[in-house]
């Protein structure tokens, strides 16, 4: 509208769908889209007692532990509560308060709140942080300098897409199917998505050959590919990377002068002992060419939502920058300040996740059986999930390796694509809409994440509390077996 | 740098000052520049032992009353922290917890965990919101509906800048002087600032026939002007407006088809009675002019860290739409799903601030103890600056209505000025300089924030300690004397 056209209207709105930010309006976000949104209105259904054909809505869309029930790990929340109130450590209090706390929750929030002093500035966690990497790596000594404290690894990404994009030509890699914080925030910022696709065949594996094509294509057309973003282990396909292909990986971002941005929240979500987690810090540090060593620009993330802790109610994470221009370094620095710095708990969360208790700390005998309680848990949960899509007609699904999500491929009769194609839907959205009015089960369609084109699949976590499973695993069975017969060719 | 370039140079970094986004490459934000790092630089030659000519570092720069020492609010922190640890509302717990927590901080901590469940929609807080700004303003209820919880005040601004940004010509109006916020924020969209300007011999008052000047110019030469920020107590100014300027902004704003932005986050810092705070949203409200009252889009923004709350490091506020279309309530919430839910921390906090302890609760003494306790210290500290400023040669103070700061002007001697010239600094930037080295007082230049051309100005906070201000007015009463002595005419 112009401004001619807006004086001309008095009374009218100022902010309509034809004003705004078009990259803004362009932004598409299934995670919480209109699936998501009839599953909360069936729940209210439900509570003022409505009948439907089960009792409960299963939310196998949202990748938010806690929200399914997961209990906090204790000490953690020991520590963050002593922190909040530090009337509770003075001299006075200590009789009361040693027998709620034990002593080495006391002495750790003693510690930050000393560590955090009257300043926001934390260099105490940053050093945490660093040291955590060092010992996971087996490597060097990280650089504090380097890391920065952030609201959860989203806004991280959402920086460093920023912070990369010059242009709308500006092109960033992103794996399809991909979690779509990518590409709302590449649409956010106006920048092009080069997409890269994994290979469901090969346990959803990422072909070097494959990139090479896709970033060259690219770049014959015009666009400046200047980064690649990778989600190890996957989200939503769960596949977790072996240590020479994230070695070819590193070679590719060198020669094809690549800026890695690696999305590691789920490295501690791995299931199967031979995949285990290497990081992409530790695979450029060991790379056996020193040039490819000494020049990537990797950038890595890492959160408290995910993995064990489940802290996403906390808002709390850091990204670590390796052989990032100090000229960079200074303007994240800029922006960091101008959206002020993250919160204090989020913060205090990412030291305890990255420190936790150690062996003879007197908490460390609880707080090692709440995480293998959870951990051997998620690896049950995700097993039998897993095993329930395989056994259904023309479903297949991958192992589980890592992060808290499986992706099945389904085969859909072609008189539901069409159907649905009638309803204006995609196919894997309208069977998981109708999934959900016949189950409770709440799915993503994989539409939402992208995939190879006539291919339907949805995501489901597998964060479920574990006595719901037999009940809604068959429940999905059932449902399945009759939205087959109805559409039956 | 173009893509052959790129790939002619392997090896070279990819992301560097000339390929990064320009947008963030040209947000300047004065608040944490290089004043305020010289600060930090000398606190760490302090504890290393250097010698300064005073023996401590006063900040203020920074508007973080915790950050000086503030204590925080008991009620506020113990609810938090049983919110925090919910172990400790176990009843096997209650013998030793209510020796440590009263009765009503307990009650409300169930409450809340209550009400925000294993989900993170908090409409409950909302709802909280709601019921305060009906009270507040004595008015018809709030649409909870309306109201968007968010990490702070900045976030949402950022958020309805960014909405509101189609092209490079989208406009909007931003006081001079302003916190710089709002121009970073508006470099960071790649809108345009149009500003304003504060009227400082009426009281930095705000004058509505400058306000159609400036738009009609603006449009005149082709900027698409859709909204008027105001902040309001003024940051760094410190006027607090009568309604019936608020009355005369909001017609104006309909006159004009303009979104008003309305920066209340210093709603209760308020100085002087014959200035009380009045919310746009009340004037709205009570507009006598119906159209206007049923047209403006206002969206007012309201936050944790101010006031007598003071909780910046917990990341908390919120923002209320009046009259805004549905389909852009939507695109807001799309918006919020992106970056996920702000921190529970945050939200808590919120809770907090807009339901306190009432009369006959358990808290209320304590609370109202400490809130008054820091009122009337901030006032008396208000007080005692602003006479200090006011007693210097060449300084003028405006009295200090509202907010946390005072923004006097300096006449600077023509050499000083000169000298400044030479060294690339704004003539109030090396001023600021010169105090921080010769006093240990940190302030923030005037040009950080704009001001009229060939004016001089610095902000100063009132929130250090109140036993330190005896000390550190006179060592700035002696710096100036000497800076004037030193560049005389």
């Amino acid at each position: 509208m112009t401004v001619a056209e807006h004086q001309a209207h008095p009374g009218q709105k100022v902010l309509t769908p034809g004003t705004m930010n078009n990259y803004i309006k362009n932004v598409e976000y299934a995670v919480r889209g209109r699936i998501a949104i009839r599953a909360e209105e069936i729940r209210d259904e439900l509570d003022a007692g409505k009948k439907f054909p089960f009792e409960r809505v299963v939310n196998c869309n949202i990748g938010n532990p806690q929200q399914l029930n997961q209990k906090p790990i204790t000490f953690f929340r020991q520590v963050a509560s002593l922190c909040e109130n530090p009337d509770l450590l003075s001299d006075d209090k200590a009789p009361l308060v040693s027998q709620l706390y034990p002593s080495d929750a006391i002495a750790r929030a003693k510690q930050l709140l000393k560590d955090i002093g009257p300043s926001i500035g934390v260099p105490a966690i940053r050093r945490t942080v660093a040291k955590f990497l060092e010992q996971r790596d087996d490597s060097v000594p990280a650089n504090m300098n380097h890391i920065f404290l952030t609201q959860g690894a989203s806004s991280g990404v959402q920086t460093m897409l920023s912070m990369l994009t010059q242009s709308s030509d500006t092109g960033i890699m992103i794996p399809i199917p991909q979690y779509p914080l990518y590409s709302a925030t590449l649409s956010l910022v106006g920048a092009t998505a080069v997409p890269y696709y994994l290979d469901e065949q090969q346990q959803w594996g990422l072909d070097v050959n494959q990139l090479t094509q896709t970033v060259t294509e690219a770049r014959k057309n015009g666009t400046d590919v200047r980064a690649l973003a990778i989600i190890n282990p996957g989200n939503p396909t769960g596949q977790c990377l072996t240590k020479a292909n994230l070695t070819d990986i590193l070679t590719f971002c060198y020669d094809q002068q690549l800026v890695l941005l690696a999305d590691e929240v789920y490295q501690t979500n791995i299931y199967t002992q031979a995949r285990p987690f290497i990081s992409f810090r530790k695979a450029l540090l060991d790379h056996p060419i020193e040039h490819v060593k000494n020049h990537v620009e990797l950038v890595s993330f890492h959160s408290i939502s995910k993995g064990m802790v489940g802290e996403c109610g906390r808002r709390g994470g850091y990204f670590e920058c390796i052989n990032l221009n100090q000229d960079i370094l200074d303007q994240i620095y800029k922006m960091a300040s101008v959206s002020l710095c993250p919160n204090i708990h989020g913060q205090i969360l990412v030291d305890l996740m990255c420190h936790p208790p150690q062996e003879n700390d007197p908490s460390y005998p609880i707080y090692h059986k709440e995480v293998s309680g959870i951990y051997e848990s998620l690896k049950r949960r995700a097993q039998k999930l897993e095993a329930a899509f395989n056994a259904m007609e023309g479903v297949s699904c991958q192992p589980a390796q890592g992060s808290m999500y499986l992706f099945p491929t389904i085969t859909l009769p072609k008189k539901a694509i069409q159907h649905a194609e009638q309803l204006g839907l995609a196919a894997d959205a309208y069977y998981s809409e109708q999934m959900l009015e016949a189950t409770g089960v709440c799915v993503v369609p994989g539409s939402g994440f992208g995939q190879v084109d006539g291919t339907y699949h949805f995501r489901s976590t597998f964060l479920p509390e574990e006595h719901l499973f037999d009940a809604f695993c068959s429940n999905i069975e059932a449902f399945h077996a009759s939205f087959l017969k109805k559409y039956q060719d």
